[in-house]
Order: C-alpha cells, then structure tokens, then sequence
C-alpha cells in the first residue's frame, strides 16, 4: 500500500527551525503518513501572510485532505488571518504562551524572531570560538592546546569523533578536541600520552566492527584500512584501552550524532551554558 | 531590579533537543525572567521517571514558585506519573498528537525516541558525506571538486562562511564549500574563475567593515589584516563584486548561523530534503 500523503506547511516569524523539528518529532508517531514540508521562514506581516496563504491554497487545490499547517508567529494578528481564510494552524505560541503567562504571572512580550537571533554578542564569540578551536583540533595532531578543550573525543578512525565533535562546538559552545586512535596507540592498554593527561575530559566512541568497515569501504575499498579484519582489530584494541582505563565510552554504530553529543553531555555531566545543565536521570550503562 | 528566577524542566524519552528549542521560542518573550534550564535525556520508563520526579522536587524545594516542566514522552502512562505527583507538565505529544490523530484519521503510534533516531541509514549517509565534503573544501585550496557542491559560499575572510557551511552540512545534508575571496581576487569585478563557473551555486557573505575589524583583531591583534582601512577595503571590493556579478548575498552582521542558513535556503530555493522545500514567502531584498 502506498503511503498517505500530507501536505504540512511551516510558518514562522524567523527560521522555522523550531516548528520543523516539533513537526519531525510529532510526524515520527504517523510512520504511514508521508509527510510533504514546505517552509516559510521570516514570515513577518499582513502582507507577507497574505501571500502565503494564498500558496498554500494553490498547493492544496487538488488534495483529497486540507494542509496541516503550523506557526510560530509571535503576532496574534497575523493568526487570526488564517483563521479567517479558514486554515486552522497549529502555533506553538497560542498553544502555550497563556499557560506560561499564568505560572509566571506576567505578560509575553509577543516580540518577532528572538529564537534563533544572534543572541548576546558573548555566546555569539563563544559559538565561533568553539568552531575554530574544533576545526583547528580534528587530527591529534595540534594537541598544544589539549589543556583548554572542553572535551576530547578519542576512538578509531571514522568512529564518529568529528561530527560528534562538530555538533557539541555548534550548539553547546564546546571546544571539543579528537584525538584519534592509531597503529602506535593500539600496542598498549593505556591512553595515549598526548590525552592522558586530561582524561577527565576524555571520552570515547567505538561502533561494530562491521559497520565501521562499511563505512571504510567507502572511502578506502579494497584497503588494509578498510579490511574487516584490520576494523575488528582496532575496535577490539580500542575497546580495550577504554575498559582498562575506565574511560566513558558510547557504541555508536545505531545513533545519530544528536543522541550521542546528548549521551555525552550527561555523561560527563557538562554544565553546557551557565545554569543550564544535562542530568544523567538513567544509571550509566 | 534583579531578573525573576524560574526553573525549567526538560524531560524526553529521546535527546530533548525539540523541546529545548520549544522551551527557548517561548522563554524569548518573557525577557525579564531568568530561565534556568535542566535536561534529562533518554528518560524512558517509570523507574526513571519516578527519579526525575525526585531530583526535581529536590531542586525546587526552597523555591516560592512551582518548577515548569516541559515533557515528550511518548508514553502517556509516564506523563501520568507526573501529574500523580501534582506536577503538571507542557508536553508535546498530548498537546498535538490529538489534533494530528484527527485530522489525518489515524492513530499515532506512541514510540519512543523517534525524533533525533539515527533515521534512514541513507540519510545518514549523506549527513556524513557532506560534512566530509565541507571540510575538504574549506579554504577553497581544493576546487577540483566545486562541481559536486550543492552550494558554495564566498566572502572576505572571516565573514562566516565556515560556521555557515557546517549548519548547511550537519542539518540539511548539504555539499557546503567555502570560496575565500583574498587580495588577488579584489583587483577584478568579476567573481574569481574558480567558482564563476557555477556561479548559480554560489551565495554571498558579507558584514560591517567595524565588525569584521573586532572579529578579526581578536584573531590577529595589530595587524595589517585586521586593520580597519583593510577590512574597508575588502568589504567594499566584495560587495562590488556581489554586485557586479549579480550574485545573491547576505549580510551577516546581527543575525546567527542559524538564521543565515535559512535565509540562504530559502533564496537559494534550494530542496533540503526530497519533497521539502523552503519558499521565500517575502520579496528578496
């Protein structure tokens, strides 16, 4: 049976990165709805809404099934237009803004775009320093500055370390190192020298012997380094450099990048931006 | 006055990344209260449930207002245990889910941890492929490959094009490179040969000369390239080059890596995804 479709449109006042992630996690519940997203960011007046509804009906035409629409619009007014085309939306302020105004006994400001604005210029420069100190981190190779990484990834080769690492600096403002584990580092059961020395600032990754030689394959087919032998020598030796220094470490041949930068943070149980904070609510596996 | 203090609660049955940036879209409209934020992740049964409960009562013993609590759990049983223990939560899926189960006429599901999944493997695939692909073409040093760019970003150095294209790469897949424009490049009005060629790829990045002075004095202090005669010059050469070529571009002086990606998107009219799209509901400036 084929799938049904539905259309969903997203409109918001700045990115729409808010009500798009709502909606991919709402829509994960409906696995044989086939769900066809459209956005419409920087959405900020009469007019503006005007012509998007005037798309969305010309897209709609011909369904079977009116659009699920969904709206972070902080001006009430600019709602109330599509409800008086009759497209009933699904707005995340009108949905919980009243609530919060009751429990904190004062007013929204009902101000347009703040989610994803630039934000205080410090955490604007911590963002970018994070980056650079990551991009800058991503070999083992410059590890002079080791003492200032917030974390350090460490795991053979294509084990997730940079775009795990890349993550955690984009969104948590972490200088996040990655010392990957090579030939030299396998011959012993310790961490290497280099890392060692900020352990508690170390974590480690390790995947499926068999998934990492996948993904080798496609860099390197036919190779020693892709080998399947050579992937389950390394994970085995890798594995066992973390066991015996009780370092952290995360399997992550199923999870995404996401998943993993969060088991990291509550692992280590990083404080990610002043008073903010990730708890470890499950025992650590 | 000192800010109002209030403690948020974020609990999910996956990474709580959705509800963070739910929770930081509505916080943004009550700018005199200080929110401060604590996340369990990967909170899936009542065991862990009952914990959370715990630590939160705890934390917010000695305060005079009740904790918010943000939830989605897709287990209705968990959310259940919460408001036996008279702590009644904001949560996503009872929130919507209904609405959704009517309109599309079909049950959800109710699975947990759906959203931040590591997803189809081919999609993952291709988030790994082209994050390599922008790192190996981050400094415009290796333009064999520009033909296979999904998008490529030009502007004087430090004008955001590195950051951009990682938030390009790691949340939309896309093939992101980064063309520098340096001191030869300034000499003609034409955009630099090695990226003319796939000019309706290309995208442009500017900012204010002031800015770039201070972003680059921290890099480089006293420097003729962080002086702000240089940035003057460069900044004013780029944009005649935008200008001349009639390339598309952007400035990025208040605004964030988030909301820079959107905007490019969205005039790119680029599709991120199959079958999703980001429309420009406004008239590009």
């Amino acid at each position: 049976m084929a799938a049904q479709k539905q259309k969903v449109f997203f409109i918001s006042d700045s990115t729409g990165i808010t009500i798009e992630s709502l909606g991919q996690s709402l829509f994960a519940q409906f696995p044989d709805t086939e769900f066809v997203k459209t956005v419409f960011p920087f959405v900020s007046d009469a007019q503006e809404v005007q012509r998007v509804i005037a798309n969305i009906s010309a897209a709609v035409k011909t369904d079977s099934t009116p659009p699920i629409v969904f709206t972070s619009l902080a001006d009430k007014s600019l709602i109330d237009l599509f409800l008086s085309h009759d497209m009933p939306v699904l707005d995340i302020f009108t949905t919980f803004i009243p609530q919060l105004e009751s429990r904190l006994g004062t007013k929204a400001k009902h101000a347009v775009g703040e989610t994803h604005g630039v934000g205080s210029p410090i955490k604007y420069v911590q963002r970018i320093e994070a980056l650079d100190f990551t991009l800058n981190h991503d070999d083992g190779t410059k590890i002079i500055d080791l003492a200032n990484a917030d974390i350090v990834l460490t795991g053979v080769s294509r084990s997730g370390k940079t775009p795990t690492c890349l993550y955690l600096a984009m969104h948590y403002n972490l200088k996040a190192a990655n010392y990957p584990l090579a030939d030299a580092d396998f011959e012993s059961s310790s961490l290497p020298g280099a890392i060692a020395g900020v352990q508690e600032r170390v974590f480690g990754l390790t995947l499926s012997p068999r998934q990492l030689h996948k993904i080798r394959e496609e860099r390197r087919p036919g190779s020693r380094y892709a080998s399947l032998e050579q992937c389950e020598y390394e994970v085995r030796r890798a594995e066992a450099i973390f066991r015996a220094t009780r370092l952290p470490y995360l399997d992550s041949t199923s999870i995404s990048i996401e998943e993993i930068a969060t088991a990291i943070l509550q692992r280590l149980k990083l404080r990610t931006h002043k008073n903010d904070s990730h708890q470890p609510a499950s025992q650590a596996k």
